[in-house]
């Protein structure tokens, strides 16, 4: 019998162990999930038939190689920074490793190894980075395959809160890393528009944000991600004028959250030495240039804006103007937010989250007419355990690990999902589970 | 005979080894300049008696450990992070060390073990740091010792151009490490205003500048230095409610940098592979929303201000609106920008450069009476190679390194010249070479 082992089972490991449980028998393959957390990775497998826990240590160098030895396809669903010695083991002992993140240049480095051993080492595999690549390939190749040219290539992705569980001015909940969300943007954006370069540095990025419009959705609003340039290459479209990958938000999320940026809330490079007692309050009015008689009306009078504005009443919601204790010793402005963010940001157990995916592709089609294909995927999660967040990173692993188990994927080397033998048959049966593109084509000019 | 150890004699060693040599052959000291380039240590010594040179490579250790095995003194002058080897050697080998660094954790680790060798490693003796302590330490003291209670101090300090000299609209041209000035403020400033912590990020650091007068030499901005909290403990004066350190530039070019920050053309975080041909305009534009009907318009719009306002034109004065062919392949931001402006804010071999600076003491006088000392240094230049910056720095090393070489400084371990057996016979001879603060007390309130 074939054997799967899934290294690290957290918070987003649901749907990609039931969808591998469910199709083990069938298959004939087992699944293992070896984790430090042996209880919480026991009630993702209920002890389904085909399954197996195994309590694992990372720093167990010997546990590792004998429960890869002993695996056919690996998946690695630990933090990027702890795939390598895990990749290495795979080429190593000639196993295939599947992962959700993105490409280092150390795994780049592995490609040559990999084929000499006729090992795959497939990433990038989730939600963003995965599903985004994969459906935008799919559109790229079809505009190819009509003798188009595609001059314009814009995408945005965001994990929010779904529409009826929403009940805050921000608009958002947290489905996935705090940390990533309070530290996001802090290294200049780069992209192209109309053939040039454009960089967006930190201080700017929240305040040049763009309202995009999702039917049925309302607006959003979309700030550049770091490096929208490299994917020229990764795509196969050099010669695209415009490229722009971006993330989104509840609009005007963006225009308050740079509120916290210009203050300098967000800032992780140095710590605070909190006095005892130190409140939210103190922390706010530290970086506040204090000209009012409270710090409500030192915040208006530094934006500029009255005190029932819109964002005015965002900040204030938060907390953070509030003489309520922080309680930590010494910790970073970012560290300090996102304990009262997680606190006032936090997904409850009936909440549903909501992922939203849009594509905008603008190109000439072979008579010379400019068309635009908007590509939009919406998806509402359960609740705060099965969200769509878990669903849009575990399906389309789920679905390229059985497909590597059943030996229907020859491709080998360091991988993303970018060639129709990888992103066609996962896009065939996500859709079968509600992932879906909805897409638009219009004539513009 | 004694011996001193000079090792790197760069652009600013010129005013320490003529005052060394000055003193060489009365107090029979010999003084030995070892640098990798010979021709410019030889420009320096001009073979003057008890002067000799060597030519010295960093990496060979069997050499470093020679000529510190048979040195009293050592200078190093070379860059802080190389320090360490000749720290090393210097406490193994019982030498005393003279640098003007600031102190780094791994030489501050060596203390106990220095004591334990009689040997004293002396930092921070040059201007900033270095006067800058000596003359803020003779004034505590002074309060102090008439049971004065300081709650204020302010300190700032710039390395600046002469009125004379001064033919740009930036007041500034590069008189030390221009690379230092590219990237100034880059971490959140830390100081404290009546009581309460105030932190200042990068983004409004230049913005938040204040204003200062000097007398006869009008108005200068001062932008926060990145700690001001750690001086507290430094200079023994843990209850005051306000302290910060800044840096001086000549009014108003904090405004017009801040177009550069806020633009995000001083960050050295990514390089940009630059096209062939790629000009400052390109670059400049790559980081400028467009909306305007040429670059001028665009920044104009940017700033919201008119083509001949000063800001803009201090803007367009650097030549980075042109089309001008910025010749380096691949960059980041910060080094484009220091390209351009090495060539625009060169000291020209007459110009004379000038380093300003300011204490601000505010403390209450026995009789609970509120009074305020500013005390001020200005230190003119004489031409690119004489410079104030070299002078200021230089001079207080030398000074330190006769006198330890004479056997009048008994302090032993890791210290900086924060006491009076070390400030006040370096400020007595300093003043003997111009370098004297002004000083003016006021009743304040």
């Amino acid at each position: 019998m074939k054997k799967i082992l899934l290294i690290g089972a957290g918070k987003s490991s649901g749907y990609l162990i039931d969808y591998l449980l469910q199709h083990a028998v069938k298959d004939s393959y087992e699944l293992t999930v070896a984790d430090l957390d042996i209880q919480s990775a026991l009630k993702k497998t209920q002890n389904r038939p085909h399954s197996k826990v195994i309590s694992f240590n990372m720093q167990d160098n010997d546990q590792r190689e004998n429960l890869i030895r002993d695996a056919d396809v690996v998946i690695s669903m630990l933090p990027a920074f702890m795939h390598m010695p895990v990749a290495k083991d795979c080429v190593r002992l000639k196993k295939h490793l599947v992962t959700a993140s993105y490409v280092s240049s150390e795994i780049s480095a592995l490609h040559n190894e990999a084929l000499q051993q006729d090992v795959l080492l497939l990433n990038e595999t989730g939600l963003d980075p995965g599903i985004d690549h994969m459906s935008a390939m799919h559109i790229i190749d079809q505009i190819k395959e009509k003798q188009g040219t595609l001059y314009s290539f814009k995408s945005y992705c965001g994990g929010l809160v779904a529409p009826e569980s929403n009940s805050n001015p921000w608009g958002y909940k947290f489905s996935w890393n705090p940390r990533n969300v309070i530290v996001a943007g802090q290294s200049t954006a780069q992209y192209l528009e109309n053939g040039g370069y454009k960089f967006l540095p930190y201080q700017r990025l929240f305040a040049s944000a763009e309202i995009i419009e999702v039917d049925g959705y309302g607006k959003f609003d979309a700030y550049a991600n770091r490096d929208s340039l490299s994917y020229r290459k990764v795509y196969g479209i050099e010669n695209v004028a415009t490229i722009l990958r971006g993330t989104l938000r509840q609009h005007p999320y963006c225009e308050a959250w740079n509120v916290f940026v210009m203050l300098g809330l967000t800032d992780d490079s140095f710590e605070i030495d909190l006095l005892e007692n130190y409140t939210y309050a103190d922390f706010f009015s530290a970086f506040l240039p204090i000209k009012g008689q409270n710090l409500e009306e030192s915040l208006c009078l530094f934006l500029n804006k009255k005190t029932n504005d819109e964002i005015v009443k965002m900040i204030q919601w938060t907390g953070i103007l509030e003489n309520r204790v922080i309680g930590l010793k010494k910790a970073s402005p970012a560290v300090i937010l996102q304990k009262l963010l997680e606190e006032k940001w936090k997904l409850e157990p009936q909440d549903k989250d909501m992922v939203v995916m849009q594509h905008i592709f603008e190109y000439k089609n072979s008579s010379q007419k400019k068309k635009q294909i908007t590509s939009t995927l919406v998806v509402l999660g359960e609740n705060s355990d099965k969200t769509a967040m878990a669903k849009t990173v575990g399906l389309p692993m789920a679905i390229m690990v059985r497909k590597i188990i059943n030996g229907q994927i020859k491709l080998r080397g360091v991988q993303i999902p970018v060639m129709p033998e990888l992103y066609q048959p996962v896009l065939d049966e996500l859709s079968q589970y509600g992932i879906v593109f909805q897409e638009k084509e219009l004539e513009i000019e």
